[in-house]
């Protein structure tokens, strides 16, 4: 095997692709922290238990295992940064007020979630911590599509989604409670013949609520269906509250419902969106509530927030517009120098030929060369 | 333990340290842009064979090494991004011109450099590949200079120094060149009385050279002095003539040479050199010239370039200053959130208090309010 192959799902971004990246990183990052949001940076590494405190089965085995060669112990390479963070506002942090945090960086998984899906996502995100109320839900849907709008992508669908529908509608039998975890996989796949099937010794009520769910899809009006056509439980009914109050703040127009769309159910503790843009089949970005993040570092927090991978975003993006390059000759003449650096504090790229390789193909669109028209260094237009 | 606790020599970093070093990544890369340097971003992943080929055993010992679920091959967490870059260039790109790139990112060691050193340093680089001339080192060193100097950092001194010098002094005894090893670890350290005694059975002239190189640094005149005191051989003048051409192009007052100074001795082919900036007493940036690192990806080109760590240069900057932030009452009114996206779109920081936390302590420095004053929502400062 030629030894510049790289392992399956693993792939080098070149420099197109690299610039759309990491434009859309500080578009995202600076728009963060014009609402407030700072910048922190976990480690790639950290012990396993706290990487994986609270995480699923399916975490553990997207994480890839090392050996720390000092302690002996197993540290894990993050596989997902949102443990990270909460950990940071709980422990290092530590403070009683609302903290908003925000980070980006690459997370390795061990299996690619799809065929062409990357091991390697670049994770960018943002959280508020501290805040119970719908209100920082709301912020952080606004914070999602109003960084996809600067990114130019004006048609956002944010797909609203409440764990509190299904968690309440299991409570009353503990027979579909013990089901759960296949329960919400069939539903995320709106397996009907297949939920009819396994809920049979179930009670009828819990049963019918259960076929229903995954027709409970679409605009808003599916709340108002939803209310006359699950079971009339507290906890069921609040969850339908809160879904109509956020769908009213974010614009009723901008929103779907999905009552069975429970991606990340097991660490969700409230509202899940998922936000849908044109050209990409799946969520771009995913978010939600999981109060109960911070537990585990001994601190339990209010937490909301989303995250999303700018690579696969990359992918949606135009390749950006090549800015006219200049190319100057190679001298020491102190005249050119002071002539380059201007034109560097005005923001062009100069590129100084290497003695020998003047004629040689340009990769930057170099519109304008320097030269030198006997008296001084003046800039001139190449056909 | 506490499930909070980091690996030795990893840690979080927190809001002000993650902004200066968020700055500083963006500082250099821009300057590089200017340049005409392209950015490309290499994975965190590869298999061993192209991750390690052509590095010594000192790079193999520092890897974490991962098994591939997929193909069951072994990987390794890159511990340096120089070969990664240089396999961009030799094999992806296969440009036969000039070729410019640039990268940033995250890389591991499986043990710290030292007590205090990190094992999760941010690499930041660039790298001039296709031209053999010293006019690229100088281009390289001068970049070195311009970015410490944007970053606020006026007083650099490039300390070089030249593989040739060495190797050319070995070639003449084959006892000697058998010690290669050992000799470079002592000259390093400039232990005199064990290179003495390690060659005591070497030849006269090159027990004599070896005994002089560790005294030959200082300013731009040990050049001559290294001319008299080391052996009249070409390689050794030659090698000599080349950092007497680089430091006049650099400016010999920015300049030191140190001809035992050999970190990198085996992967480097031509000129080394060391950044030094006050406040820090290991070279803060390093690279030179290893033409032959594209070989073993089947296109042997001329290379040159340096790296440096951004984590700890950002040690060596002030915290930013803060910028004075807004505070704004959480409202859904059209005319307090078209005045808040106004603000906003100005570059000012807008934080909504969410209800209930309108008396928390600040992390931001608000120093000013949006209120409404009967007829419209306006920005009044604080106490």
């Amino acid at each position: 095997m030629p030894n510049w192959l790289l392992p399956e799902n693993i792939a080098d971004v070149l420099p197109s692709e690299a610039r759309k990246i990491e434009d859309l990183r500080r578009v995202f990052l600076d728009h963060f922290r014009l609402y407030g949001y700072e910048l922190v940076m976990p480690p790639l590494l950290e012990y396993i238990e706290s990487l994986l405190t609270g995480a699923g089965q399916d975490m553990n085995l997207r994480t890839f295992k090392l050996v720390d060669q000092i302690s002996g112990r197993t540290m894990g390479v993050r596989a997902d940064m949102t443990t990270q963070v909460a950990r940071i506002d709980a422990h290092l942090l530590n403070r009683s007020s609302v903290t908003r945090l925000c980070y980006a960086g690459n997370v390795l998984h061990t299996k690619p979630s799809g065929l062409h899906a990357t091991r390697e996502p670049i994770q960018i995100g943002a959280e508020i911590y501290g805040h119970a109320g719908l209100e920082a839900d709301a912020e952080i849907q606004e914070l999602v599509i109003a960084c996809l709008r600067l990114a130019g992508i004006e048609q956002v669908r944010l797909d609203l989604c409440h764990v509190g529908v299904l968690r309440a509608i299991l409570e009353t039998d503990p027979l579909a409670k013990q089901q759960e975890n296949i329960l919400f996989a069939l539903l995320e796949s709106k397996d009907i013949p297949s939920i009819k099937s396994v809920s049979e010794g179930f009670s009828p009520e819990v049963r019918r609520a259960l076929q229903v769910l995954p027709t409970l899809y679409g605009d808003v009006s599916v709340i108002t269906r939803a209310r006359k056509e699950l079971p009339n439980l507290g906890g069921v009914m609040s969850a339908l509250s809160e879904l109509e109050y956020l769908a009213n703040l974010v614009g009723n127009d901008k929103v779907t419902i999905d009552l069975a769309d429970l991606r990340g159910y097991h660490y969700h503790s409230g509202v899940m969106f998922s936000a849908f843009v044109p050209g990409l089949p799946n969520a771009v970005a995913r978010g939600g509530r999981y109060d109960h993040v911070g537990e585990a570092f001994g601190r339990s927090r209010p937490a909301t927030g989303f995250s999303l991978d700018l690579r696969e975003l990359a992918r949606l993006m135009p390749v950006a517009e090549r800015k006219g390059a200049i190319r100057a000759p190679w001298s020491r003449d102190a005249g050119l120098l002071s002539k380059i650096a201007a034109l560097r504090s005005e923001g062009e790229v100069v590129i100084q030929n290497l003695p020998g390789h003047e004629n040689e193909q340009d990769e930057f669109d170099c519109n304008r060369v320097v030269v030198f028209d006997g008296e001084q260094w003046i800039l001139q237009n190449v056909g």
